[in-house]
């Protein structure tokens, strides 16, 4: 099942740029591997802002937490970090019932 | 250049849910092509909400207003819907700016 | 998968208490039996607000979408629903992942 | 008379996930007996939010805010917690109003 | 049980203002009564907005929805009445949890 | 002149539950005099929240800020108090001003 | 006592401009009198927005809502206009008590 | 020109009530000679908030700012201060306009 | 005096696409030759939405309103017009004051 | 491709005005050049408020990220800046599409 998963990070007083960003690269470094081998299936930087979005195929809600509270990011400086999770699935599935409705 | 685009759609009291499902079944048949040619690069529903979430590549501004304006949905309910854009880029890119940061 | 899913209801002006209420009937009329077969497994009314809180047993994201839009009400007055959707799970599931984490 | 609680626990920055989850710990070993015994009518994790939703069954206004008080959670890290409170009923109670109303 | 009810009236655009008072006049006939019979346990008008505050005292949350439902002002405009509930008990019994907490 | 006051306090990280029930209690010990002497009209605690409303008569604008900012909380803990002030009046003095505008 | 209340007034769809302003032409022509005997204490118009921000002195709560619901606007749409009502006093009076409380 | 300036103060958790009130009154004492001399035209204390409403005659936008920055209490702890500006003149200024758009 | 206006464009249900950018066609057409003139200093359109951000330079805060509800697009359809309005200046002017404020 | 940037600064309680200031100082002597050479197409001050309005030209969404992440105040203070992004284009070209749109 698909999730979009929206991670917004606020750089605590306590932390420098540099220190906040050696987190970043650890998580990210975490994350690439998950991306090439297809278990995260989508991962993006928002512009401007430090937001990332992530789109994720998990098994259950159950991993989904386990997943999320496992990332570097989370076990380093959770408290910095604000998440929104969207359940999704792709649009040809949606047509499918788009079609049956608007018969 | 890519953007995640997330739109979100108001039934109007004048339409049924059979009429505002034939207008989306219009808008989803001009935008499953642009799928799969990979014009358009992600694109899903969100699970409960009448909300669609989509990653474009557009080489301009002024080309992003002109897709969405020609969309079926806008040109035939544009009043019922509400469109945020946020400027993205690939994970993978912003991890090259992350490295130099922590240095 | 369960799913909390929040109803909210406004009357529209076109529409009688009388006549919300009969369009309540019917979609009442189908969710309790699927209530008494475990199909749903929560529902309750939040007193004092027209709001509706349930949690769901799904499938997928596919069939939650199809579930919701198959709903009377949605069928009836789409216009006056807002629906919020929350991936739940239970607790003692959640306590296992604490433990881990814990530790 | 039912409630459902939505309990919202935010990280401070004083404490590692590893402490946040101890004190988790704790709060679970306290609230999954009683929602064996009854007490607690429904108890969910919201998926990759650090947000509990629970269903409870209290004689009186100041047995809420007593019960709430003396969570584990609430003593030890009562400053990290935002909850909000919705009076419930069950949904075939509402149905016999809905009926009376729709004549 | 004692619950805070706050009422907030919109005017919709289809009722002069002398309408809505009409409507507002049925509405105070029958609340003033069961203030003076002591049913409903303190009751202002907010000033400068039309918004009202109640303090209720009811036996059960279906009772709640069943004095609510069948107010005039629902009755006759519910399109136009949005409502707050928070349950409360007199701040002499806080008191007592109070000392409680803080030996 | 009436006024609902609407107190809403939150617990800084520097203070543990019972050192914040402590200065509670302080509070109570003041207001509740306080209510029974009838200047304060009405004084309750809102369930599963820590927030208070009060009805308060004053004779000035000048005097309910000098009423507030010598509350023990405000003296002790001010930085976590937000207030929110709303003026009202006896709803049957308001359904005068009602039959006036309904004719 | 004085109160400092702030208009936004909302064009309903079914007014042209031209007989909005014909409205509040009607509503300036009973409020400025009004500012010159000194009952209105101060008549601001926001720029660039729809809003209005008065200073009324009122000898009750009642009064203060007998005043609105009797201005020309209200009486012709108020449907359209919003009103935020804020207790205030004179600077120099609140300059007396901050002396108290600062030593 | 005139702005309409609106200060909210958030006191913070190192500060006791009594230091507030200290650089509260640094602050009163340079802003009331202004008052009196015309340059300040208005300014009122919001009743039961920490907060104060002022209209400034100011004759640029780069003045304004000095102004506001050279304040006792943005200097000592602005931090703590939320300002809000809106550019305002005299209702019966407006009122030549409404005659234009009226007719 | 510089102004930054910002214009958020709501499509009422009542006008088609067509209708609303025949609208807009006659406001561009009013906005572009005083954007050449230099009386508009800048003029953008927020790619995505219906939004138009400008910078503008007026003598009066009167002026400024008139300007604005002489615009084509207030006069025809301004029940669908947010504006928010920001005064600025020139941020070398800020560096002014800035250097002052560091010294 | 044109970008708004809309910096908000928030002093944070552990920097003195002064030194805020100070940091600000160094943040305008490189952004001042920047602008003057052309990169920066605008930038303002926003009266009142700590922010500040900038118009960018980038080429990228990579290269946004990385202009920002550079700043000065960004590397002092990064904790203390939020930043909102909006995709622009010129408003002339917009003409260009408003036209065919409304034909």
């Amino acid at each position: 099942m698909l999730y979009l998963v929206w991670f917004k990070i606020r750089q605590p007083e306590s932390l420098t740029q540099r220190h906040l960003m050696q987190i970043w690269q650890r998580e990210a470094e975490a994350a690439l591997p998950a991306l090439k081998q297809g278990v995260i299936k989508g991962l993006w930087k928002v512009s401007g802002k430090r937001e990332v979005v992530a789109v994720l195929d998990v098994n259950s809600h159950e991993q989904l937490d386990e997943i999320l509270e496992n990332l570097p990011i989370m076990k380093e400086m959770g408290y910095g970090v604000d998440i929104e999770v969207y359940p999704i699935h792709p649009y040809e599935n949606f047509y499918e019932l788009v079609k049956k409705l608007a018969t």
